[in-house]
């Protein structure tokens, strides 16, 4: 049986009734629906916002330590501290990677995040064990969930002999992007990483999704030799840089024509807005340029950090927060970002909450979207191919 | 009928038995207890952390418009922008400070939220309305809530005469503490707003509390007026500083030495941790010297912003994470901020989670005090005075 909602706050169209069929948006009307239409399951969409389904742009799903015993972080304070504690601590107690993403997957459909772009530690420790085992959890939940994996040398590429091997063969096995982590901070040689990371791209013939956490001229510098890259190769439009904290450094000179290049080199910029970052993007201006800026989790109750729900209208809050949103109109850049622009980051067909789109969305709780932002209330109902799946934060199928 | 609470894990003790005696801690121990003490209630505390009642160090209950319809914000982008608005908005819909003040402190009660520092603000339109108002409201609830008020000149002193005399009558008529804000960037006259200050918490023996937002050096010289004139005056102790964002700033030579002035001045700073400040008041570091920290939730749902849920657990994982804390160690520290720093500023008396203190205290769901801080969970119960006013986010009184 189809469903028809009613009365639902959509974005942009104010109050309409919206007629499922199949696993498709067949109509959004404000025109009146006798509750008399027998072949329909009619759901009373009153008080609440319809978004279109949630979109993790930058997940680790293979690091999570939800849903085990409380992780006690007592970690060093250096990024390769914890790059070092979390690969040998996933040694000592034999990490289940599959029971692990599996757990994020289900916590993901029942906040209504269908979608994730997700990077997966590729190293010459543990090879392509991870890989493996999240390939499987993607197998199991493939009707529900659309997980794009990048294969993710968390440890270095350059500096770590085989790893251009392991990820090489990731590619082959499945992966959907090439991913690459700070090439001058991690990997000690930027011209090398860059051309091993798209050379990687072009024999596979897949994107690429690099991890800049590199500040100030540095950080810049590797920006503009990636998009020098992105360029000689003709992979405009299949370039994401995740965190690109530089952009937000306080020196227009720099960031100015950085971003300029950013746009025509048609690059993706994926940032998570941790509260602790001294500079981040500034969301709107990149917006108001016309750069696909998307949101993502990034770690989420790991040995990285205790922090995170997999919720990303939570994610949607901080991403305003840290911004200093504060007018609703602004609020809204971040479902922005968190949906349409995540979206198209991830190539996915059909996404949005028109008519003849994929029937994949989430009705929230609240009166406006920024209200639905700043509450994050559970009292959501999630669509997936125009059927309920979980609602009240608990999982139906 | 008193109280024993069974196996719950106590920050410093660990697991332990808890038994309650009219309004106090009488014992907590680990010895053995058996159910059958028939003149006792037992309440089971397994898997839930005994935190000390949660302290608001800095808040504005006069301004909140949670409960009512949504306040769409389309406010300029400067503070005083955000100041007009409110202010001449609060005329337009005839606000009602008692109602909404009440609603704030249900909230907090709640939550677990039983002291509170607010602000009011005092101006030459709204005059003493809101005091009178938020006055009515503290009585209603004054055998649950402790609400410390200060008098505050949100619109400027030394800008607006009249306010001084205003901030006087406030004083008298039960205000507890007298408030400032940015000397120069609103005063315009930074020994003047100063001097006005002191002189006022001189006349009515009162302590001190002003908002400083101003970054940079100018910041720190309105930081050094206040120290000195802290010392001048002999109130040590007894003056707060809110907000302090300079001492955030990168330039160890400025502010080294201020803070070394301000922990020998025994000033208190609060902070709310705002994840879009550029620059905030090291937690740490702060506290590692000895110098008194307190957290606050800052404005909530109101014309100003629409973030925040009352909630100070969800407050300490602001700070935490905007401190950068990943450590278990160092999400501690943010509760310590929100609990015994505040209950300093305050002033409460036997404050804390010892034999012998007040029975004010929340018993949260969790393993660990790091875990209750990333999830802020709903399952609390509420201590006052020895009795449970509040479970599952519900009160009982």
């Amino acid at each position: 049986m189809d469903t028809i909602i009613k009365d639902v706050l959509h974005p942009t169209l104010g109050r309409v009734n919206v007629i499922l069929e199949g696993n498709k948006i067949k109509r959004v009307t404000t025109d009146y629906i006798t509750d008399s239409e027998q072949r329909y399951e009619f759901i009373d969409g009153e008080g609440y916002v319809m978004f279109p389904s949630f979109v993790d742009g930058h997940a680790h799903i293979d690091k999570t330590v939800y849903g085990l015993d409380w992780y006690v972080n007592d970690v060093g304070y250096e990024r390769i501290d914890r790059i070092v504690n979390e690969r040998d601590r996933r040694a000592r107690i034999n990490f289940n990677y599959f029971e692990q993403a599996s757990r994020y997957i289900e916590l993901s459909l029942k906040l209504g995040v269908l979608h994730m772009r997700s990077h997966v530690d590729i190293d010459t420790q543990h090879k392509l064990k991870g890989l493996e085992q999240v390939l499987e959890a993607r197998k199991k939940y493939k009707d529900l969930f659309d997980l794009q994996i990048v294969a993710f040398p968390q440890s270095g590429l350059m500096v770590r002999p085989g790893t251009y091997e392991l990820m090489d063969e990731a590619l082959r096995m499945g992966a959907d992007v090439v991913g690459g982590i700070d090439p001058a901070w991690i990997d000690r040689d930027p011209k090398g990483s860059i051309d091993a990371i798209f050379k990687l791209a072009e024999k596979h013939n897949k994107p690429v999704d690099i991890h800049i956490h590199e500040s100030g001229d540095l950080g810049a510098f590797d920006l503009e030799l990636i998009i020098e890259k992105t360029i000689a190769m003709g992979m405009q439009g299949r370039v994401s840089i995740s965190h690109a904290f530089c952009l937000g450094m306080p020196n227009d000179k720099v960031t100015k024509p950085l971003k300029e290049k950013i746009k025509n080199a048609n690059i993706n910029i994926i940032n998570c807005y941790q509260a602790y970052l001294p500079a981040v993007p500034p969301l709107k201006e990149l917006m108001e340029m016309g750069i696909n800026i998307a949101g993502g989790n990034d770690d989420m109750r790991d040995m990285w950090t205790p922090y995170g729900t997999g919720d990303i209208l939570e994610r949607m809050q901080l991403i305003s927060m840290k911004n200093g949103f504060r007018r609703d109109e602004d609020l809204e850049l971040s479902m922005t970002a968190c949906t349409f622009n995540g979206a198209k980051v991830m190539g996915l067909e059909n996404y949005g909450i028109d008519e003849g789109c994929n029937a994949n969305f989430v009705l929230v709780k609240g009166r406006t979207i920024s209200e639905c932002i700043v509450t994050c209330p559970s009292d959501r109902i999630v669509f997936r191919n125009g059927k309920i799946i979980a609602r009240y934060g608990e999982n139906l199928f």
